[in-house]
C-alpha cells in the first residue's frame, strides 16, 4: 500500500509512521509547501519519496491523507479530482469536519464515497515532522464523521488502520463532531487567545504578567497553539463556535450580574457546580494530552 | 516570639512552618473553626498549643496571622480590636487587598497601623494543613500593600519574615494589588469556573465532556479551585473584577464579530498577539505554580 501524505508537519508524520509499524501502508510520497519539512520527513525514515507537488504525489497512491490546516483542504480535493486514482482511499486529520465534507462533495462530486472524515485527538508539545511519532496515537480518541454514502471498504481500511494504531474510534456525525469540539476544544482555545492578548495589551500589561499565576499560565500555554491552524478552525467551525460563544457570553453576562450586586449565593452555586466536574471525573478514557488539538 | 495563627490550612499551617524555620517564631498557637485542621495542625508539630477560640488565640500573641478566606476577615479584626495586645503585628495572606483594609480600619482604628497587608502568591495542589510546608514560598512572589500610616516597625518584621522565608517581596498600593490579581488571577478562575459549568450543564453535556482535549482539561483544574474562597474573592474583589469582566466581555463582542463575519485576518492577529506572550517570556521569574492563588 501506497501512501500519499500531503501536509508534513507532526500530525501527519505521526499517521505515516503509525500505519508503517502497524503494518497498513509500506511506502510514503509526501508533498509540503515547506521542503525543509521534506527533507526532515526524508531524514527521519518516515518519508520515502519527496514530490515537487500536491498532484505527484497523488498519482498512483492507494491512501491519500491531507495533514494541512482545513484552510488548504478545498484546493487539495480539486488536485483529488484531477489527479488521485478512482480506487483510492482519502481521509484527512482535520479538526473540523462539516465543511471539510462538503468541500469533499463539491469537489469530487460521487467519488467523495472513498473520503473518510477523520479527526485524530492528539497532538503533542512541540510541532513539526521532527517530533512526530508512531505512539502518538495510543489510547487518543479518533473521531470518524462518515456519510450515508461513505465506501465501507474504505470506512473499515481508515477505521482498522487507527485502531491497529492503538487508538480509540468512535463515529459520530459530522454536526455532532463540530458541535462538540466547537464546546471542548476550540471555544477554551478561543477564550485563552482573547483573555491573553486582552491583558497583554493593557497599558499595566507587562506589570500584570509580571505577577501572572498558575491560571493565567495555563491560558497562556494554550494560547500559544498556532495562530494560523486556529484562525482555519475558527472559520470554518464558525457556525458551532458562534453558538458555544453566544452562550458563553449569555452565560458571561449573568456571571458579571452577579459580581456587580455582590450575589455570593449565585456564585458560590456556579463555582460549586463546575467544580465538581472535575471531582467526579466525568472525562472519558481516552484522553487528549497534547495541545492544538 | 508568640504567633496566633488564625485558620490552619495549606497557607496558614506553611506561614507558620516557614517563619518558624527561619527563626522568625518560637511559638505557635492556632485556632479553626474546624478541630480536626487543628488536629492535624498539632500531629504535624507545625501548630504547639490550640485555642478554643479566635480570641483565646490573640491574646498574648506576639504576631497575628489572618489565614482565613476573606470574607471573615471582618468579624476576626473586632475580635482582634478587643484581645489582641497593643504592640502586636497583625497581617494576612488574603487574596485580595482593599476590602480587607478597609474592615481592619473600620474595626481596629490607629490600630491598623499594627497590621500589614500582605499576599502570598503560593498554593498546592492539595489543600490543608496536611499539606503545608516550610518552602511553599520559596522563590514565590508575596506582595505587601502598606498603607501611608503603616507602622515602619511591623512592615519591616513582616518584610523580613517572608525574605527569609525564601519569597521575593514587592510592595505595592493596594488598588494597583487589586487591579493585577483581578486580571491575572481571579477574571481567569472566573472564566473557567464559567465555561465548564456551561459545557457541563447543557444537554449533551455528558458527551462532550468525554471527548474533552488538553485545554479544557486545563480550565476543568483551574475550575477545581475551592468555591467558598473564590465567591469571597469575587465579593472582595468585585470593583476591580467587574471592570476586567466588562473589558473582556467586549473583547468576546469582537471575537463574536470575527467569527460571525468570517474575519479570518482579524482572527489570525489576535491569535498572534496572544501566542506570542508566552513565546518572548514575558512573565515575571518569581512564579506562581499553585491552583487556587
Amino acid at each position: 500500500m501506497k501512501l500519499a501524505l500531503i501536509g508534513c508537519g507532526l500530525l501527519g508524520g505521526s499517521v505515516a509512521a503509525a500505519w508503517r509499524r502497524a503494518g497498513r501502508i509500506s511506502e510514503v510520497v509526501a508533498y509540503d509547501r515547506d521542503p525543509a519539512r521534506l527533507g526532515q520527513g526524508l531524514a527521519r525514515g518516515i518519508v520515502d519519496h519527496a514530490a515537487a507537488s500536491a498532484a505527484e504525489a497523488m498519482r498512483g497512491a492507494d491512501v491519500i491523507v491531507l495533514a494541512t490546516p482545513v484552510g488548504a483542504m478545498a484546493a487539495l480535493f480539486a488536485e483529488l479530482a484531477r489527479h488521485a486514482h478512482a480506487d483510492a482511499v482519502i481521509t484527512d486529520v482535520g479538526s473540523t469536519k462539516a465543511g471539510v465534507i462538503a468541500q469533499a462533495s463539491a469537489a469530487l462530486g460521487a467519488r467523495s464515497a472513498r473520503f473518510v472524515p477523520a479527526h485524530p485527538i492528539a497532538g503533542g508539545a512541540l510541532p513539526g515532522v521532527e517530533h512526530a511519532s508512531a505512539d502518538l496515537f495510543a489510547e487518543r480518541w479518533v473521531v470518524l464523521t462518515p456519510q450515508d454514502d461513505t465506501d465501507a471498504g474504505a470506512l473499515q481500511w481508515v477505521e482498522s488502520s487507527w485502531r491497529e494504531s492503538g487508538a480509540t474510534v468512535e463515529r459520530m456525525s459530522a454536526p455532532e463532531h463540530d458541535r462538540i469540539f466547537a464546546a471542548v476544544s476550540h471555544l477554551p482555545h478561543l477564550l485563552a487567545f482573547a483573555l491573553v492578548d486582552l491583558i497583554a495589551a493593557q497599558p499595566d500589561g507587562a506589570r500584570k504578567l509580571q505577577f501572572a499565576g498558575a491560571g493565567f499560565r495555563d491560558f497562556s500555554r494554550i494560547a500559544a497553539s498556532d495562530p494560523v491552524m486556529w484562525r482555519d478552525v475558527a472559520l470554518a467551525n464558525g457556525p458551532a463556535l458562534g453558538a458555544e460563544l453566544a452562550a458563553f457570553r449569555r452565560q458571561l453576562d449573568a456571571v458579571q450580574a452577579a459580581v456587580d450586586r455582590g450575589d455570593g449565593e449565585a456564585l458560590r452555586q456556579l463555582f460549586e457546580r463546575a467544580s465538581r466536574v472535575r471531582r467526579e471525573q466525568r472525562f472519558g478514557a481516552a484522553i487528549s494530552e497534547g495541545y492544538g488539538d
